[in-house]
């Protein structure tokens, strides 16, 4: 919670009517000829299905967001699931348009000729991320419940990290981990559409994973342990608590037994929506299991396998051994581990 | 000046406290448990060079606005410089990311597939709207300076009409409409990529821009004369003064006569800011002239011209002459052509 004592408080109906003024007085049209360079924008949304004034939530670019990501397939769906059993926090769906906007985003800026012409337009990196910030903000705080610590999951969101601090600098970041061979035999076994991904071989498809979670650990890393907190899905799945306790104290919320019984929050007021939609959903509807840590065991041809320390080193550089095939997962929970992958 | 009278309010000291109060009293996140389903979002900006807090301008989505577009090379740049010399009326250089991100929500919206997934994820319309607004209005708002009358110049952003109206309930259009041959005689003998067109062929060109003028054409005409006035540029360049009248009568702007001597008013501080990146800037730089009207005599292929009835319809309904050719633009000054084009 120290997130959120650092920004927010709970209101009392005095706070409320002071509020409501507040926003009275700031639908009025204010201009000033004298003025020159600079405006404040603000909108309102309310959801479709009807509220009282005194319901109205409000939130600015200082709010802390907890940003889930990781190579789609790895629990990511799963960790926010756990997640959004807190009364707390609410992560919601994949919300789409979000990672799709900071592919737009990142595209324009680094294209010199684009930012040229722009800058001449008087559109600057600065403003840009402020119009995207706007975007962001009203889909994550539109899409579901006001929670004092919101989330998204929308798994390459991540890629943006270095973006999303800049418009959002109270973000904190969780990279969900997963062996690549059980991510390949996830994705092709499933036929997942991944922009970017191989989802016909096995050793193509590794390759691209091998390529997006370097990417992200490198960026990861780089940020610190304050900012991007690495989660491996077999420790997670093999002991859910203590990965639980050290991911709530990572962002400064407080126990909640909940979380690892999170079966039970669906469907729930104040718990887990879930898409029918989304491929994992009947994955994450049952308590946390470890049924799928093996499904990929004798899936992955013995050619594929044999070019891994080759073809998709980061396996070996995040503690997976590709020397035994199936491999002990529990040796990830070792403590000797922990300390040798930094965790 | 009826448009601004309705919505917007000078404010004297002690507004400019009290707005000053509830804007501090918004950067307090507030959250409330009991609420369920609403949200207030906004977010603040500041230009880079430095300003008081007094100089805080406030707009929200009921701000006037007002839209020039039309087909590319067809005098929007000529029009919005002429609004710009007007001191209560910033334009400024086309945005580039407006039409980009409308041109992905349409997409958006318009895939069945894609909606369904987002609305799982409790992302409506509604909500996308409200997203969209907020990126749109910052980069409005942020890309110049604060004016009574905002107005925005991306040629192709009148495409989105029906979207915008939804998102800015007091929009306004200017369409900007000009002889086909003298587009596309303008865009291949400039060399101008324009998205969808051809820039090779005449015929290719002007059944492009057949297709295009005829959907804005149709969107204009259908939002009744008060939302969407259609300009000749033929009209504008032959007798300046009446059409600048019919324009600022349009948006509800007091006559200045600085409108119909914009090349006076390029660089001058609340006048025109042209950026080097856009190919008509060297043409607006000078006074209102006729020069561009006769340069596509010649120019285009007698077979070309032949096809033009079956082939650019659009060209005779919006009463340019085919059948001679040069054709006296001077009988588009006509009463009566006014009267049968029902302009």
């Amino acid at each position: 919670m120290n997130m959120l004592r650092k920004l927010g408080v709970r209101v009392d109906k005095l706070h409320v009517v002071l509020c409501l003024a507040c926003f009275l007085l700031c639908l009025i049209l204010v201009y000033d000829e004298r003025s020159g360079k600079s405006a404040l924008e603000f909108n309102v949304y309310e959801n479709g299905n009807g509220h009282s004034n005194k319901d109205l939530v409000f939130y600015n670019r200082t709010v802390p967001l907890l940003w889930i990501g990781g190579v789609p397939r790895s629990g990511t769906t799963l960790a926010r699931a756990m997640l959004d059993a807190h009364p707390d926090i609410r992560c919601g769906e994949e919300t789409r348009v979000i990672p799709r906007i900071l592919g737009m985003h990142t595209k324009t800026i680094m294209s010199s000729l684009e930012m040229s012409r722009l800058t001449e337009a008087h559109i600057d990196e600065r403003l840009l991320r402020e119009a995207l910030a706007s975007y962001i903000l009203t889909i994550i705080a539109g899409h579901g419940d006001p929670a004092p610590l919101l989330c998204n999951k929308d798994p390459f969101a991540i890629r943006s990290m270095s973006h999303i601090r800049k418009m959002f600098p109270n973000s904190k970041f969780i990279m969900m981990i997963r062996d690549g061979r059980s991510v390949s035999h996830s994705i092709i076994s499933r036929h997942i559409t991944i922009k970017g991904f191989d989802i016909k071989s096995h050793l193509g498809c590794l390759k691209d994973w091998n390529r997006a979670i370097g990417t992200m650990w490198e960026a990861c890393k780089s940020s610190g342990p304050e900012i991007c907190l690495p989660v491996y899905y077999e420790r997670l799945v093999l002991d859910p608590k203590p990965q639980m306790e050290r991911i709530l104290k990572f962002i400064g919320i407080k126990w909640d037994d909940r979380v690892i019984h999170h079966e039970q929050a669906i469907g729930v007021k104040g718990g887990i929506s879930l898409s029918k939609k989304e491929p994992s959903t009947n994955q994450v509807n049952k308590a946390v299991n470890q049924e799928a840590l093996s499904k990929w065991y004798g899936e992955i041809p013995a050619s594929t396998l044999n070019q891994l320390k080759k073809e998709a080193p980061m396996l070996k550089r995040l503690g997976y051994d590709t020397d035994q095939s199936p491999p002990d997962y529990n040796k990830l929970l070792n403590p000797l581990a922990e300390k040798t992958l930094n965790l």
